[in-house]
């Protein structure tokens, strides 16, 4: 068992991620790209506009909608990278999962089928490849995670980046491109209202957000990596357990004809995610899933509570599909038979956007979700 | 004018990229990739095999094809940051062009119209963001090459990944995704054959490969980046002359009714990329291009015999078209509406593999390109 830490809460703004400084940047950029969506008249297709701000960008190219996305895997290497330093083991695999599951999760929210995923491993050098063992395990948990999402893997780059990544490190992003089809599988949540279910897919432990936070308790840690988070394993090895792939539960939901109408992939910012749709609604969590050992370590030794810790991290709840009332059993069964654990969490109502979470006491205003 | 950097030759080995080291990886990477081709038949669609080892991968999804790829710029950043400490001026509204040049040059090898591009920006710490005119350049740089390609610019990613980017420093790559319609514009060089015309359109100056060599060289320059290379322009201006969009010319000649047999875009490998189909054939050009400013002054002061600069940097020639010889002057001319000046190279003959050029008596033979 670990002991505390030390006496003050670690909280997110402490682990380094500035969003204050990105954020400017992030609104130039999403209003320049919004200008150039009519260029696709000019080649007959039009934009789904509702998709700008949306996880995944849509277009519609006639007979379907293309959907594509580019994400960032983060910094969970570097815990991938000393756990090997202090065990000799390579968790590329996991990684490898993880990097495909950004994109792949993502790209799902919008009821896309998945189809290709473009790999973009960038080193720190060459001589990042120089270690079979890793490497292979990249290549061999890239495949794996593709044959679990059905999806062909195109290909990509693999640049050696000296003086850019740094020296010993590399840099993990996946492209994905997907298709909706037919086209009323669209769900972009214009159909999303009160009296929607909202049913939570489990998450696999901390997935690839809250990494920053996750490394710098570990600094805090008298055993870091290797401290029991009390049911044996490590902290090392329970924080790089990979991230779950959900598009085998909403291509199964997509089969017994149930069309979502809106998913959200809970990732960055947690349950405040909850409420990304631009509609002012009120989410009413009723049911809260299993935190997952390695989250309920973590909020405690970083003494979050629980506003804290379920506005930041994932909590056990992966992904969010708000369905009709009456698919809502159906959808959680289905999820189980495509070997996702799942559970009814509570519904939409009519109110002032937030996320309302009975159990915890907790509420996320609309003003603590700033995405668009 | 410069004083010679050295006595001896700077190649691109010395300068530090070991293509050795990668490509086991890569192979082992090519080969899991195809063996998940056969998913998409799950869904319904299938892969176009002769895409794997091309530019951009292919599938067939029924009334269209689609293309996609992700691109990484490489280390021109390199370039700018230190021309921007040198100088006080931000390069990276070029810098966002050699970007999305990258994945659109690439996109449009296999007859595609790039319809999507997404951004990846991850930067070395949050405060890369904070520098505003830097991030303006970089989000205006941005738009106005997707407006030159009239695609959509779908969003994308900006992380902040301190301990994996090099502080201070940002990884930039971009996805593209488009579509082969009417899917008669496939082009993935099943017609090429004997009698095909060599068309190149004129390159602006390195683009975005053969930077490990040019900065290398700068370190040999006593004046470095300031260098006066002949003409006025400095080598760090010259280096970051931004990377020719190619789209405009290959949509153009579509619209035209001309269908190239193959395109090839000439990045790493130089010319040796002339011949990157597997078919066996002899590729003379018989006319070269003007090198540009630039890459005749690197040719000179890195002492590079004509073998090894155009094996390794694209010395005037930017993209390579194979067309019909009835069609290749008519290319020509619409390449030059286009705003892109483009001229007749050669032709492809039967005989062994290998890229044959006359006017400087060199000859790369098929060994000296293994691509796949």
């Amino acid at each position: 068992m670990t002991s505390p830490a030390s006496g003050t809460p670690l909280t997110y703004d402490q682990a380094g991620v500035n969003y204050d400084l990105i954020d400017p940047l992030k609104i130039a950029a999403q209003r320049a790209a919004a200008a150039t969506g009519a260029h696709l008249g000019g080649h007959g297709f039009s934009e789904v506009a509702a998709s700008r701000g949306e996880s995944a960008y849509v277009v519609d190219v006639g007979p379907m909608y293309l959907a594509s996305i580019v994400e960032c895997l983060g910094t969970k290497t570097l815990v991938a990278d000393e756990m090997a330093r202090l065990t000799g083991k390579s968790h590329y695999d996991s990684i490898a999962q993880d990097t495909i599951a950004m994109a792949v999760n993502d790209l799902i929210t919008v009821g896309a089928t998945p189809l290709v995923v473009q790999a973009y491993w960038a080193a720190g050098g060459s001589d990042w490849f120089s270690d079979a063992a890793r490497s292979q395990a990249l290549v061999a948990g890239w495949k794996k995670a593709c044959d679990t999402c059905r999806v062909a893997w195109g290909g990509g780059e693999t640049p050696a980046l000296a003086g850019i990544v740094a020296d010993g490190r590399v840099d993990l992003a996946a492209s994905c491109t997907g298709i909706v089809s037919p086209k009323s599988r669209l769900s972009l949540g214009d159909k999303l209202g009160a009296g929607d279910a909202i049913v939570f897919l489990a998450a696999s432990g901390i997935h690839a957000n809250g990494l920053s936070l996750a490394r710098k308790l570990a600094e805090r840690l008298p055993q870091g990596y290797l401290t029991d988070i009390g049911n044996g394993q490590t902290y090392g090895d329970a924080l790089l357990a990979p991230t779950a792939l959900y598009s085998p539960v909403t291509e199964a939901l997509a089969a017994a004809g149930i069309v979502p109408h809106y998913s959200a992939n809970v990732t960055g910012h947690g349950w405040r995610k909850l409420m990304r749709h631009p509609k002012a609604l009120t989410y009413r969590i009723t049911a809260v899933p299993p935190k997952t050992a390695v989250l309920d370590f973590m909020q405690r030794e970083c003494q979050l509570d629980d506003h804290e810790a379920y506005g930041t991290l994932n909590m056990g709840a992966g992904f969010a599909l708000y369905l009709a009332a009456g698919d809502a059993q159906r959808a959680v069964d289905i999820a189980r038979s495509s070997g996702v654990e799942a559970m009814i969490a509570g519904q939409v109502e009519d109110g002032p956007k937030r996320v309302v979470i009975d159990p915890l006491n907790v509420t996320f205003g609309g003003d603590e979700l700033q995405l668009r």
